[in-house]
């Protein structure tokens, strides 16, 4: 006896035996569902939610893990549910290990479509020696005709080619209008397509939308290929001023980045990137300026201003991307050098800015904005957490891949961990480096000072402090996977930088941490990261669980709610306008605190 | 004894004795005024005007050619005056040898400026860390508040030099607005500059005007590179059907064109053409179309349909016009496939569309555009005139250059002629060709059907008739300046073209000949011609010489006005909505009509 089971949204599926549980199912059809306990149903990680079917009955451990209400919603650890039926079941993104997760991943868009671009199907009389107006005017006179409009604008792109097209197609086309301007002409059968990307240090996110609906069609994460010309921001602006070929060649690899999400998220609905009537990119204020070819010398020395900070409306075209051809692409507006149009999007995707109460929210990236709400002002700061966290400089951190440790925890002497893919360790990705951090300090081997002091794994090697993970010998000769003082230092630096931009937000602001009701945790990694270990080295203020609430690429979901809706660009330029910028490095405490957030605990 | 004699407006002066006429002077100096009787007073060509000083009494032979008006003005004949002080002569266009005109003069322009573009002067504090305002925001809000205005668009290619440009000129600088757009950004010292372009389909007409004022600082003709690839629009459009290479490269050729004239001019002002600010385009529309990169294959076939016809204003970069970054250039409306913007320039310029009385206007050229005005309507037509009156297919013909014959004249047996830079002759060019037709018509050589009779200078040879100018003797053995009978039928092609159109419009508007009270002649070649020759050979209809107006490059001065007025743009629009184009092809009597106009006298 069989049943079915189907894992959602992941689409995979097959026949097991009720003796199976469905993390043992799970594994056996590649969905990398997380488990660091083995299995034993402590770890509480392997949250799935059956959708429908039955199944064995909750457990004690369950009832350990998941709240009531959780309970009735259907939640079970997958290690401890068996099926008993054919059942579906609903994998959580969190439940996932990372490579597995889009990458793109955030809050649900939920806003009415009001797009600033509209599609109008329309068909023509064929000119004559009696009717021979010229070819735009047939069309327009048509189209405001038919529709009521009052449309006599047309892109100077679209005009290139609209008198072939229309005798193409046999004078029957979809047009685009935004405002009272003609962005595109096709064949009626094309779709009315938007692009949202959230152009990232490290990541692009990219988002198709039909417009029309404001459905979410497709989605994709990839890198950002100009970290080969600098790992952070400061890095890229250095390599501008050293030579005008590399800014220009920088520029070049944005755009790129951009056509390829574009043709890839179109080819996965069959569509092409001409069909993509309009878009809007969000990004730090210097990823804004590369992509734009803005100049960015300004924004690396004091007083670090940005070149444009209000809302702009550019052509496609004049940036290189190769969608619609009267198309415009949308940026959002920017705060200062170093907050961004993508913190403004964060902010209009989470409501943070609406907030009645006092609410935190951040967006933890190589470059970290936080943004303090309360009495219906908004202070930001930005500080400068590097890529630590995403592994770099850390000398067995790495990606998101097959093997490395993207959970971990110590108990005495014994480590649990969870691989991606469950293959052997190889080091670890961001998660993991936060736990480590977390359980070496609650295990006393590391103090409040970050110094690393005795343990059965711990050693001095080539002179410095280490902590064994996976030794010499459990690798079969291969070096062992350690974390180094040195590491820690770093480590230190990244959260200490955190948690200095939060402690100087309460300050201005008048508050004490318990104050905070909510504390929105915005980005790829703040998403992926256990919210308890961060808690535990401090990055962020010790307060209950539950008020912390993870949201994955919040700057993403913000440029698509501004793509399919006027009313939230309109909203986003309020909460530009709104937001005091506070200067980290201009503070007189600032080094006081900064000591101060150093220390773990 | 001698005098300074000054030669305006080509300045030229130098000291003479009074026993030398003007026309001799004018010789030594080098300004090459037309006369072709010898100096005997006879051909009225040597037309100057006295602004000041003394000189000999009025001749006899002068009070033939002026009319009693023209003597109280001042008017001369060169030849028969010899000066009595120093003196300033005034030299008429039409008094000098085709080349020493510039190819762009027009009716002076008396439009108030009132010009799309507005500049102003800023200055703004520099940014600090404690008001750290975008770039862009800053150096808006500055000039928000000092002019009172209310602009929050600056163009992409302006916004991507600003912050290092402020930064180099210290804050200070020279904003450009059109409309709520910020379009240039210069330094405070700059010019703020407009360029008016005649974009003809053998010439181009260039004009750089102060927008402020509306002065013409400088003017300019250069040849349309593009009659590489065809002399007429239809060769033209020909080859952009066989080669999509050659389409792109007639466009590249049309904005060489434009990038040389606006450097020239600028060039002659100690300007640089980023401070040209805006432009105006007029030109036919296939030139129009082939200077956009618009498409023309519809403008060769019936029904000849622009691809668009109303006024275009479209960013320079776009088109690849190297002026101020954000500048725009528009292109006033085309009326029909064959009928373009320089035709609504031209009667923009003439005024010709507000006469109460019945109006004719012609743009001779290649095509030749002619609008008939009576009762408040404007009806057009465009005729296929051809390059034979440039001077093209014509065997002998050749371009205004020294040793061209300009003007002629048969007396008996014997000829007068006059070359330009007074050079031995080498062919003749446009206006001698017309005089040379009339000539031989009024003494018989030529019969109506322009069948070539006997005459001591007729002759036949290689097959074909032909009338000797200039012997193999008179030339040292070199062959003979001749016109064929093959010649005269190319010409009488023309000319019917040009009387057809006429005839058509008269006809449809039921108007006679004699009902037209001005028939205004504009374009290079029109106002060059000798009138009366035109009206003899039957190109032009027979009515009293002094209600014909040769204006000059009216489609050029039209593109002036419009840059430097809005009202004139306006006025524009209000033309080419007004004009109704008959089609002559679709006329059904139009074969009898053509034959007819072939006729000679």
């Amino acid at each position: 006896m069989t049943y079915q089971i189907d894992f959602e949204p992941v689409g995979r599926r097959g026949n097991y035996p009720a003796s199976q549980s469905l993390l043992e199912i799970a594994r056996q059809l590649g969905v990398d569902l997380i488990s660091i306990c083995g299995g034993e149903g402590t770890c509480g990680r392997c949250k799935v939610k059956g959708l429908n079917g039955k199944a064995s009955p909750i457990t004690s451990a369950e009832r350990e893990v998941f709240t009531p209400h959780e309970l009735r919603e259907g939640y079970r650890l997958a290690c401890q549910t068996f099926p008993g039926s054919d059942i579906k079941v609903y994998v959580p993104p969190k439940s996932l290990s990372t490579p597995q997760r889009t990458q793109v991943e955030g809050l649900e868009i939920h806003a009415r479509p009001n797009p600033l671009v509209y599609t109008y199907k329309i068909q023509s009389l064929p000119p004559s020696l009696s009717d021979p107006r010229a070819d735009a005017a047939r069309l327009l006179e048509t189209l405001n005709q038919q529709y009521g409009l009052d449309c006599y604008s047309i892109d100077f792109s679209v005009l290139r080619d609209l008198s072939p097209n229309l005798r193409a197609w046999n004078w029957r086309a979809r047009v685009s209008l935004r405002g009272g301007e003609l962005v595109a002409l096709s064949p009626q059968s094309s779709c009315q397509l938007g692009l949202a990307v959230d152009l990232g240090t490290t990541k692009v996110a990219g988002y198709l939308l039909d417009l029309q609906s404001g459905r979410t069609l497709a989605s994709k994460g990839i890198m950002n290929p100009q970290i080969a010309y600098g790992e952070d921001v400061i890095g890229r602006i250095a390599r501008t001023r050293e030579s005008l070929a590399d800014a220009k060649r920088m520029q070049e690899l944005a755009v790129e980045a951009l056509n390829q999400l574009a043709a890839e998220l179109c080819a996965e609905v069959n569509a092409i990137p001409q069909e993509i009537v309009e878009a809007v990119v969000v990004g730090n204020t210097a990823m804004h300026h590369l992509l734009l070819r803005l100049p960015v010398q300004q924004l690396a020395r004091a007083p670090y201003v940005p070149a444009v900070s209000d809302a702009l409306d550019v052509k496609a075209r004049d940036v290189g991307l190769d969608i619609a051809a009267g198309a415009y692409v949308h940026l959002l507006p920017n705060i200062a050098g170093f907050v961004g149009s993508d913190h403004v999007a964060m902010l209009l995707a989470t409501e943070a800015w609406k907030a009645k109460e006092v609410v935190l929210a951040l967006d933890i990236g190589t470059n970290t904005e936080i943004a303090l709400v309360s009495k219906g002002e908004i202070a930001s700061v930005s500080c400068a957490s590097g890529p630590a966290f995403e592994g770099a400089h850390i000398k067995h951190g790495m990606r998101a891949a097959a093997g490395a440790i993207e959970h971990l925890r110590l108990v005495d002497d014994r480590l649990q961990y969870h691989t991606i893919a469950g293959t052997p360790p190889v080091g670890f990705c961001g998660s993991g480096i936060l736990d480590t951090l977390a359980q070496l300090y609650l295990n006393g081997v590391l103090d409040k000072n970050g110094r690393m002091g005795e343990h059965a794994r711990a050693r001095t090697y080539e002179g410095q402090r280490e902590f064994i993970l996976i030794s010499e010998e459990e690798r079969d000769g291969a070096p062992a996977i350690t974390i180094t003082q040195h590491d820690v230092r770093q480590l230190q630096l990244a959260k200490g930088a955190i948690r200095t931009g939060i402690q100087a937000l309460l300050q201005a602001k008048g508050h004490a941490e318990e104050e905070i009701k909510q504390v929105i945790i915005a980005g790829a990694f703040g998403s992926y990261i256990d919210v308890s270990s961060a808690v535990t080295i401090g990055m962020l203020p010790s307060l209950p669980l539950n008020r912390f609430r993870q949201v994955g690429n919040a700057a993403g979901t913000g440029a698509r709610l501004a793509l399919v809706s006027r009313n939230k660009r309109a909203e986003a330029q309020k909460i530009a306008r709104r937001v005091r910028y506070i200067e980290l490095a201009s503070l007189p405490d600032f080094q006081r605190l900064f000591v101060q957030a150093m220390y773990l605990g």
